[in-house]
């Protein structure tokens, strides 16, 4: 199988090689692209030779054009576009692992090309959710996510009729903050935000899973994935991150997924999907672990869980609009230009400011993206 | 679909006809069988019109005829095989929710009758595992588990490859007297005995949790039903019989099936097996159980699990030695002849007893279910 890793530098784009690297030889790298990361980069191309290789910044690909000059090169967004469509279409899997908006277009190109999705960017649903599904129909792709979450949630309907899914349940781990009072955040630090409790993650993600976010942009991206109404999905705080998701059936029944977290697990699913494959991560000792526990995921506590799941009922731009002023708003945090109760205020502020449009294609929604963003960034920088 | 349940007024049975009286239409209730409750057994006659009638004695046969001369009859063993195989073969299924190794030899003229069977019946699995396992293939009959844990099990492994199965790993709620140490164990009562935490069922059932017979005699069901090594089959304490049991792939991922504990849900889904059908049973809602418990079931506090486990890996007649010797055990700690702590005592004194052999068929198994049964009476009654 022929792999496209975009975000390849990143924490999904390395676990994704970690992955390759144990296959002997089930995949072939043959194209790779990375925002910043160019010592990263030069280790993945001289570990997995792509053909194909871009970096966000002209002046990176320069460097890695001049150690191996026999690989062909793009930059920027064009770049990301051409990392996805590179070659001739065979047995293919884009794996996007590319964060934030940026996601999309590449995703459109990778489906428009008939290549199999293996998605690690859920901004490409949250925004594109509905211009995505009809690709994906008129291209005969396949997209499979591999968020942990969605993941478990399409193993728990493996062998299952959709139409007797009564409830979605996902959970969520509250975040580096879920044991803070809402007046105990207005004084965390961005050192504090990085500090997730389970996972090992990106600092965007990590930011997202402190807001909840990151759940509201997972409620939108099931309801794309799973044709879920919303009133079908719920969240569930479980600390432990060890039950994954969970799919109630309308005979009472409950599906579960559960595993030590390793987002190795669900990539290594999505690589080899729909064929499960060996592998050999640390098993669960239900026993050591001793206890799982459940509890209400609060709207007072998060607000942006429930501004996400507003956006994605609302559907047209509001969920670009959404996800537009959280990148801005977690980046300008991020560079300590604003507080972490910010975050929320200003995603807030930007969707009662840009209306919402129902009918929308790919220019639209790139449109707002940039439109929302230059707003927060001019604004609050 | 004809229905033909042997054990209808027992626990099960009377389930499964909550079941079928919800269906509209879907069951047509043809034979039914039931040991001694007469009272129920009437009941059962005016409600759903069966064709067939069979009691464990001839005498209440005779009320029976009187009321309903319209029905044919049968009694005892013969009674049993008469109903499970009772007119021609159609659109079929047994339930089979006899107590003990009564319900082996009317499983076995069912599968030769070409009848599919929806097994709460364990000891057919366990001490006729060989045999059953033989028939099953030879006349193409499908057996579906009713044991919740099985039940589990199985939805577990919808759509999976059972070659990736690298666990089972079975739920116990650990019975009355899992808090108590085993000191305290030997002044326990029949009524303490027959309080379980979570589930209502029949008093065998109920003094097989207690002692952990109940779960090992389901290790060995695992065994024969989906085909997997014992040292593939784990159990765990779990208190709140939510999960209700879970499988591990060699991925590291586990699927489990979870629901508040009701019958119901593991019988709807055998009878409509394998369409999953709508029961409106009640919702788990994960917030209100709070947490989930896992503990290790230790073979010192229950050592009838591990010698039921170690009987079904000598198999042959050790399975058989076992289970008659516990059933016969259980009856005298009913009947208030032996102590709680006696039942174990009286498997192990058999099992050392009498000689396994080998290879079995079906007169042997049941040959040694009434010697051992005898020698049990005889010596303690």
């Amino acid at each position: 199988m022929n792999l496209f890793i975009l975000g390849v530098t990143g924490s999904i784009g390395i676990q994704t090689l970690d992955i390759v690297r144990a296959s002997n030889g089930d995949f072939n790298v043959v194209s790779v692209a990375a925002n910043r990361n160019v010592k990263k980069m030069k280790e993945v191309i001289e570990e997995f030779h792509p053909s194909f290789g871009s970096m966000g910044k002209e002046e990176d690909v320069q460097i890695l054009k001049e150690l191996y000059p026999n690989i062909e090169y793009g930059y920027g967004k064009d770049g990301l576009l051409q990392a996805a469509t590179y070659g001739k279409t065979g047995t293919d899997l884009v794996v996007n692992a590319v964060v934030g908006s940026a996601g999309l277009a590449p995703t459109v190109a990778a489906i428009k090309k008939k290549r199999n999705i293996a998605l690690a960017n859920k901004e490409t649903l949250v925004i594109g959710g509905e211009i995505i599904k009809k690709l994906l129909i008129e291209n005969e792709v396949t997209l499979i996510p591999i968020d942990s979450e969605h993941s478990a949630i399409m193993q728990c309907m493996n062998g299952e009729d959709k139409k007797n899914v009564s409830r979605i349940i996902i959970t969520a781990s509250g975040g580096s903050f879920r044991d803070l009072s809402r007046s105990d955040l207005k004084k965390v630090t961005v050192k504090d935000a990085l500090k997730h409790p389970n996972w090992e993650m990106g600092a965007k993600i990590t930011i997202d899973s402190a807001t909840m976010m990151n759940k509201g942009l997972e409620v939108i991206e099931a309801h794309y994935l799973f044709d879920m109404d919303y009133d079908k999905i719920e969240t569930v705080l479980h600390k432990e991150s060890i039950v994954h998701s969970l799919v109630e059936y309308d005979d009472s029944s409950i599906i579960a997924n559960l595993g030590s977290p390793d987002m190795r697990v669900p990539i290594n699913y999505a690589l080899y999907y729909p064929v499960r494959m060996p592998y050999n991560g640390e098993k669960l000792d239900l026993i050591k672990v001793g206890a799982l526990h459940f509890e209400e995921l609060s709207y007072e506590q998060y607000p942006c869980l429930k501004l996400a799941i507003n956006a994605g009922k609302e559907k047209g731009l509001a969920p670009a609009t959404l996800n537009a002023a959280n990148e801005a708003a977690v980046s300008l945090f991020l560079n300590g230009k604003i507080a972490f109760l910010d975050i929320e205020q200003i995603v807030l502020e930007c969707l009662s400011i840009f209306e919402n449009v129902e009918i929308i294609d790919l220019d639209m929604i790139l449109q707002r993206d940039e439109d929302v963003k230059d707003y927060v960034y001019r604004k609050y920088s």
